[in-house]
């Protein structure tokens, strides 16, 4: 797509197809690594994991899957939200009769100083709608 | 949903109805704030805002819309993911004939260290699947 000094996209064309599409390169992040993930029916992460600084954050789009964190396990669909701290041991599973699409957000745990109203500012400019 | 020491998980009934999730609070997140937002067909933002600190990362799960970045314009559809620095003046809008549906992802610009496999670590632990 674009890119300039300030912004930079791209286009992940198929979201929902098995396989997982990592940004952190082709949008050269610098906050947090986000990926899309599309787990094939039936099949789970090949292992356990957990993380030395990051905090995971799992945005759940589409589908079924079983989440499994420090020995519970629990169901998730569309709309499932889900903090996990760096020293937890995770893994998640596609349903055996469903894909399971989700996006994943990592970033350094403790890092977030200010957010939203908290961290805006006004600024200027003019879209084309507001001409 | 559930939550111990080192997880925590909410739903998101309706993703894809107008309005603003805001998952900061909810989740008790530390690197990152995340929400969930659809845009009616036809509205935007209600101001051009740029950030203090942190960067930004959009996911465009579904319909159409524009994104105005520094007196630059393109369109967005679902796969669009962009990064957006602090500095750059930005807002959005839903396509006239569409809703625009979209996850954004703030977080400390310059705070990520490492990601992916470089954060990762094996870990104990055995899910129901693997037993």
């Amino acid at each position: 797509m674009t890119a300039n000094k300030n912004y930079q996209a791209t286009l992940v064309a198929e979201m929902y197809k098995p396989g997982r599409t990592v940004l952190h390169d082709d949008l050269a992040l610098t906050s947090a690594e986000v990926s899309i993930n599309t787990l094939p029916a039936g099949v789970s992460l090949p292992f356990i994991h957990a993380h030395k600084q990051n905090e995971e954050i799992y945005v759940v789009l589409k589908g079924k899957g079983l989440f499994y964190i420090d020995g519970e396990e629990f169901g998730v669909q569309e709309g499932c939200v889900v903090r996990i701290d760096p020293a937890a041991a995770r893994s998640i599973k596609a349903d055996e009769a469903s894909e399971l699409t989700y996006v994943c957000v990592q970033a350094k745990a403790g890092s977030l100083e200010q957010h939203t109203q908290g961290d805006g500012l006004p600024a200027e400019g003019q879209p084309s709608w507001q001409k």
